[in-house]
């Protein structure tokens, strides 16, 4: 067994509450490397084609990655993945903390959940033990009160905590997975999912650190980054989100439902803003100096909890800009919410955006809203709307199922305001901006996931990204309006490295470069790995995560962007430009190719052999 | 501009006399990187589709590389390229010795030499300078009185010289370029370009040694080299040719025109008789300690002058065993006329193989040979042969073209014992052992060609090389035997690295592996270049070979095995065994589909596209 790994991998069967251990080899480790690739590799192998994600057939997978555990910055993450409730496909997403680091130093490289039990319970996994326990009395709590008993019933203040709160337990379509009470496995609802299978909690304590094949190496790299503050400093500082008000000039910033451009109080929800006034300080994840993390606290109009954290970018801007919303402290009211209920921050700031725009458009009315008068800007509204999306109360159990289900239910038109990719809400950069992006968007297994394109490959020459893309053979710079074959190709690249971060669960916010990142996994590992053999990996596994789509009845009409990308936006930087929809589809076909798919976007034969994955071409039947 | 290069491309149009110099840019080099990337950009970019090889629009390329001339080992190569005489399609060959390192040191990356001179002329480079010298008094000469003579005229000693000599002078098509007297950019007929261009010589002379990005590390990994002796003292000891009878064994070696497996004497030739009987030592490349190439000397009954070093295992197979010879002087005398002649010594080898068979089934006869009895076995027939080639007389005319031309003007039926891949006789390692050998010769750019085949992908878990493949992604073994899918995975990423080294012109016998050899690259080059990025370069530069062929009207039928592999061999360890031809077929479909390539072998507009040449997809109209 490679160093880096447990070697064991949990299977919890909660239907006969059963707890097994599977001891795959070390090409099984080297060749699906952890968290996305597990993913990709457990639900293709194991999932029958078409069952019902909220149904006991669905299996639920945490796992971590090699260097997960390790000491190093970005150790300390996991992924969460199944069949997901929102867009019916490949369900994956990523989430930072302890938690991740905890399940290595506990003993296990990942756990499978299978079935549903039969009352709400959790597991209870601690130096290489797992117990299955009740959850009754946690039922229904807010993820801090459930935190709080778990750790005072097991009687260790230490034991990191991955839970739903009561928005998963009522299959909210976008739960969330939260470690730590703020860290989010935000996206494709796969807090739905642990709800569907009555699991309220995966609490988990180790002590066994596990040994890396070259400590001394490890330590170099770590020191690297210690010793160059400048290439994190502005996450240290700030975190995300300390751009605000650039990025409504740059037409970046979602506003009012992606409608719009104008957005006049973006200051009121910048980092330096929350840094000045409300900020109690910054939080980190295992072994990282970068403490990118805000915790704020506010007494009043709205009590928020630091136990909670604080908003992030993508809640500053769902929750607030792209709902017409500048209280920044409702913004982190309604953060702190869905962080008590499990929700994604994302799809729910989306999905109100959406109702809003519904409101002001009288396709919602007032009897639909019970009162509230559910216009952008109306911050007050907003948070209501959380707590109701949370409860599934009145209009919030319609939202509770995100836009495109709910713009079905609702009719009149809703659906052109419904703004997704395969059911899952969009994120918060835009499209019209990067272009690539929105071919990001429109092909990527989950839907709209800015995890799977953290950057659509625009690079200008004095950028210092350019430099590390060269590193991939990315050796000029490719503008952002562009999206002819070069920047497909700069999209495929970025992404399957991406896919890769996603697996070996690094974070990407660190510095390191493709090579760093690369001797980090060598030196935990002690693998004689390579750039080429990473990128393959990230390659192998955005084409199975396809190939499990393909499997589900997905085709290439799914692989779209909402109308209003089509469109300017009706005022601000993107107010006279925007995505081409035949330039997107002809982007679309050289993605196809380039990645060895068919010309309706199925993986082939050929290229899934490539891929050193030929089993899976027999699951495409 | 990168270290490791000079910047300078010198351009000599040989009809109008003039010389000029090519500054590329930074990219360029990046992208192209050197030695059989050059020739394949110059050749798409500069060539007419069409010209005859042996005319004056051909335009002959010699290229070094980032490391060549730098202070490690393996780097006094360089490449030579053109349009094939032999095949008519990609032409290219690479050559080890000091030439490559001084053309560096003289200032210049590359020469490409247009038109043709109207008499015989040498081209002399020294320090920045070059100029066309009259060569008159030199054509006709063997290669070793022409160095001498270049020396005494230029007055040093020390000048290196890239020439040919009489074969070449007369057009053989498989003439080579002779460096030192010894070295030879061997395969696809490069010297006979030279010859067509009157170009009797390249001399070259420079005292500027570049600089490199990161000396220390550079020192680090040649000091590993010395240090880990274990890696290459087998190639030190006795170089290539040490196993031949583990090679009759194993079914490897050619034995009598590729017809049978048994040869009782193998021992004869092997490279421990060698160093046991008429060695007098090794000889060296520019900076490397391996000292891997034989030098012998033999006073009778064939006088060998040891300034043409020795027969390396190509010539003692093609020139021995392949013509069923066992007598070790006789090889080493053909070894010689070789290297005097400018003849490259598998097409010499199995061109006279070829006729020997011809001539015991009576297609030839004592007319046809005039008298000599060319029997298999005949050393005394063979080692005339090679002079007869050599001077293009009698029957050495025909066999001057080639087997497959031979063959056409013999008629009779030779055409079954013409061994040959697009006319490039196939050289000393049997694809009926190492089936995807076979795909590689069929499939091959340049012909049947062992240096663009160094390894199929065959590996077994207790090989050294198993481990230095995973860091490929290669992470389960693949037996010789299997031409299946895997197989061509395999084979595609080695052949894909194998023409990156052709590129680099780093050697491949040195024991350093893809991460070291990445290494190398960086701290030369100061790059922050990775082995996806230079695996990408071999696809690329693969594809580009591929291109060229493409528009020079080869088609899916010319990637093709001589139906005689397709047999056993009459005894001997293939004695029961042979390539299935149904089954390369299948694996040469999956080829092209792998590569990106279209079910005709047409690489697609999306593939060159994602290797960065969207422009050669132009070329292919």
């Amino acid at each position: 067994m490679a160093f880096g790994y447990n070697g064991k991998i949990l299977r919890v069967d909660l239907s006969r509450e059963k707890i097994s251990i599977d001891s795959p080899d070390d090409v099984f480790y080297r060749r699906y490397i952890g968290g996305e690739g597990f993913v990709a590799y457990f639900l293709l192998k194991e999932l029958k084609p078409g069952v019902d994600p909220l149904g006991p057939e669905n299996k639920l997978i945490f796992a971590a990655g090699p260097v997960t555990g390790a000491s190093i910055s970005g150790s300390g993450r996991n992924s969460v993945g199944a069949k997901s409730p929102l867009t019916e496909g490949f369900g994956e997403a990523e989430v930072g903390g302890y938690w991740g680091a905890e399940l290595k130093h506990a003993g296990f490289d990942a756990i499978i959940f299978e079935g549903k039990a039969e009352s709400p319970v959790y597991l209870w996994i601690h130096d290489g033990e797992a117990e299955i326990r009740d959850a009754g009395h946690l039922w229904g709590k807010d993820t801090g009160d459930a935190q709080r008993i778990i750790r005072e019933e097991l009687g260790d203040k230490l034991i990191r905590v991955a839970q739903i709160g009561p928005g998963g337990e009522r299959l909210v379509r976008y739960a969330c997975v939260i470690n730590d009470l703020h860290d989010a496995a935000g996206r494709t609802g796969m807090g739905a999912v642990m709800g569907s299978k009555n699991l309220k909690a995966v609490a988990v304590r180790g002590h066994e650190k596990g040994k890396v094949a070259d400590a001394e190496k490890l330590k170099e790299l770590a020191r690297w980054l210690i010793q160059n503050p400048k290439t994190w400093s502005w996450a240290h500082d700030l975190g995300t989100g300390g751009a605000m008000e650039a990025f409504v000039e740059l037409g970046n910033l979602p506003i009012r439902n992606f409608r719009d451009g104008d957005f006049s109080n973006a200051k009121a929800l910048d980092a330096r803003t929350i840094k000045d006034t409300i900020s109690i300080g910054m939080e980190s994840c295992y072994a990282c100096p970068v403490r990118c993390k805000k915790v704020v606290k506010i007494a009043q109009p709205w009590r928020v909890d630091p136990i909670y954290g604080g908003p992030e970018y993508e809640a500053l801007a769902a929750l607030g800009s792209n709902c017409g919303v500048d209280d920044l402290k409702a913004v982190c009211k309604a953060n702190e919410i869905c962080n008590r209920y499990s929700l994604d921050v994302i799809s729910t700031g989306d999905t109100i955006a959406f109702a809003m725009e519904c409101f002001e458009n009288g396709i919602l009315t007032d009897i639909d809203t019970g009162g509230v008068k559910l216009n952008f800007g109306n911050a007050q509204a907003m948070v209501q709307m959380v707590e109701k999306i949370g409860r599934r109360e009145g209009l919030g159990d319609i939202l509770a199922e995100g836009v495109k289900r709910a713009a079905e239910k609702i009719g009149r038109g809703a659906e052109r305001f419904a703004i997704h990719v395969k059911g899952q809400e969009v994120p918060m950069h835009e499209p019209r901006r990067s272009r690539a992006l929105g071919l990001g968007y429109a092909v990527s297994p989950t839907g709209a996931d800015h995890v799977h394109n953290l950057h659509d490959g625009s690079v200008a020459s004095r950028n210092p990204y350019f430099e590390k893309l060269a590193a991939l053979g990315i050796l000029e710079p490719v503008p952002r309006e562009d999206l002819g074959p070069r920047k497909v190709r700069a999209l495929i690249y970025v992404v399957d490295w991406c896919v890769l971060d996603n697996s070996l669960l690094m974070c990407c916010f660190l510095p390191w470069d493709h090579i760093q990142k690369t001797e980090i996994v060598r030196a935990v590992t002690g693998w004689n790995t390579t750039v080429w053999e990473l990128m393959k990996v990230g390659e192998r596994i955005t084409t199975m995560a396809r190939a499990f789509n393909v499997r589900e009845g997905f085709t290439k009409k799914d692989d779209r962007l909402p109308e209003r990308f089509f469109h300017p936006k009706t005022s601000g930087a993107l107010s006279e430009t925007a995505v081409d929809p035949a330039k997107l589809e002809k982007a679309r076909s050289i993605y196809y190719e380039m990645m060895g798919w068919d010309e309706n976007g199925v993986p082939t034969r050929a290229k899934l052999e490539e891929l050193d994955v030929a089993w899976v071409a027999q699951t495409l039947g």
